[in-house]
């Protein structure tokens, strides 16, 4: 294992009191980009605004010579190119992706890493073929653990030489919802969402969703690989072993109202009746219960659901406001899952700023 | 003209010395994207990494029922929907944006707004119909001075409500290739790059090309309004009437090369020959040269340029880079044109960070 000189790759921290938002973190908030949130309109998130977060730089693969790898803990290896993958069986699936890291830049102290606010979510039409029958294919030897992704992308994470890699357990590498998808809403697949063939692991955090997948690993051990074993986990103090990140929590978001400022990003209604719109999604469970809150979260109110658009899409909502009171007011939302998972109003704080579902806070000024 | 409270909707500020980003700066950079530079490699940027600067909110605009009204000082007021303007001469155009206020965030002291570092660029293949013959179809009435052009987007700004509006003298909306556009890269607009239509300037900054288009009105007075009047404009102090934002200077960036530490952005290469590949382009005149620098600036050597694509379209360089030293280094890169115009190494100081071309530094570790 390559090591990196900590001066270019430091080790992780959390900001001091006070501090403002470091060049090192706007470096990152410049490339990668959150889902605007009046984007909440589409059920299907449009290219382009579709959250990304890239943990090293966009790689070239030409397609015509891209192939995947199956190998390990397997009898018989598999190699497919393109058009091979292209000739098995599609499936489409609507699925809502969100960063395990959204909400981090809310955390105070804040974990410095990519500044979420509350926006890197999207949800696509996602088309590919189911990987369990590959794997089958391929024949698992008994005593498979994890299997590993390996995407073509290669940097340094705190002083860790690596191509991104992900161990998922065997049993979810197996579910036949698992897809290798090779188009995004009926396009091939853009390079920044990981050209030519991307991991598709509905109901988990984006970095199980490995871009750029040129490896298939069955693994007869646990992957104890850095993204598992050190970036992608929930931990309170540094030398923790914590818990890792997997599914997606609860998290309902609204559309802003009215209008915003251009430079505070905070919001104009006029007084008067106002419909409030969003989405909500969990990969625990289907939501089962949306709240809105008008007055800071001092009460809440249910909101009207629409039906399920597939286990893993979110769920469109529905809140009518009266806005009255001319003056500052703070708009919040919540949801509720089928595991009985509920967004909380203060902040579940972790080390890296993981999972993270805080209710949103929407301040808006009723004229 | 509606104002708004200035709790909301505050007056422009610089940073104080050794502030951090603020959270209004950072919940810019979370919705907008630069292009990450490692697209630097595509001729034409693929849509979802072309950079994106969006004022207020993206509109959703029925294209069924657009319409774009050209109006103001003519003989004959023009209404025209998606399927007119489709059906009028159309004209594809690669053309290189990149927003006013590229490189704001490298300024010292650094101007509160939208935070670029250097990445807030894109090209793309541009199409749609010449404005001048709808202009001259609706006849000029002697006097013409400026043409408003108002996108569906509304907004407040240091505390004036509008929808956003730009003017552009009259000689330059005559241009032939000043374009009415409702495609990029051979689909149709995306929301957030103003579909329906939107305008399309050749060699100006992105203020210009107006998103969301809805209204051309000609003017019999220089447009006075705030987007030309107080946003987008070279000053010193804060009562400085200042200079107008025009043309696009002069940039030339690399993709920078080896691979990235994940938190830093910085780079580690292997000792050896590198070649160092980039762009680079003015809308003042056309690239005539491009220098690297292996020593932050201190020597310069020129780079080879491939032909000139177009006029307003960026110019590929290339620079063989013999990384021999073991240790830090600093690259940079300029360009210069026609216009004589050459990209300065220190700071261009603005009040606003307007038209701001200083040169890229990439730091990299060599090892």
């Amino acid at each position: 294992m390559a090591t990196v000189d900590t001066s270019v790759s430091p080790p992780a921290r959390v900001a001091d009191p006070g501090e403002g938002i470091s060049l090192d973190e706007l470096r990152l908030a410049a490339r990668n980009h959150g889902m605007p949130l009046e984007a909440l309109r589409y059920d299907v998130t449009p290219v382009g605004l579709h959250y990304l977060l890239i943990h090293y730089d966009i790689p070239y693969l030409d397609p015509g010579g891209w192939r995947l790898r199956i190998d390990g803990h397997v009898r018989q290896p598999l190699t497919l190119d393109l058009a091979e993958l292209q000739a098995r069986p599609q499936v489409t699936q609507r699925v809502t992706m969100e960063c395990a890291g959204n909400g981090r830049a809310r955390l105070d102290p804040r974990p410095i890493s990519q500044p979420w606010l509350d926006e890197a979510v999207g949800t696509a039409e996602w088309t590919g073929t189911p990987l369990a029958p590959l794997l089958r294919e391929a024949g698992i030897r008994d005593g498979g653990a994890d299997v590993a992704f390996t995407g073509a992308d290669h940097g340094v994470e705190r002083g860790v030489e690596q191509d991104y890699t992900r161990g998922l357990p065997l049993a979810e590498a197996l579910r036949e919802d698992v897809l290798l998808v090779h188009t995004m809403n009926g396009q091939p697949l853009p390079p920044q969402h990981g050209a030519p063939v991307r991991l598709l692991v509905p109901g988990w955090y984006g970095m199980a969703q490995v871009k750029w997948l040129v490896r298939v690993s069955v693994l007869d051990t646990p992957f104890q690989g850095f993204q598992n074993a050190t970036a992608y986990r929930i931990k309170q103090g540094p030398d923790d072993v914590g818990e890792p990140v997997t599914r997606i929590r609860p998290r309902a978001l609204m559309r802003p109202p009215g209008f915003p400022d251009f430079q505070t990003r905070e919001r104009v209604v006029d007084r008067g009746v106002h419909e409030l719109i969003g989405r909500a999604w969990s990969g625990r469970g289907a939501v089962t219960r949306v709240e809105v809150s008008a007055d800071g979260g001092a009460t809440w109110s249910a909101a009207e659901l629409d039906p399920q658009p597939g286990r893993y899409a979110w769920r469109s909502w529905r809140w009518t406001w009266h806005a009255q009171e001319p003056g500052r007011h703070e708009l919040c939302v919540r949801a509720r899952d089928a595991a009985g998972d509920v967004q909380p109003v203060e902040q579940p704080w972790n080390r890296q700023g993981m999972a993270n579902n805080q209710v949103q806070r929407v301040p808006v000024l009723v004229r």
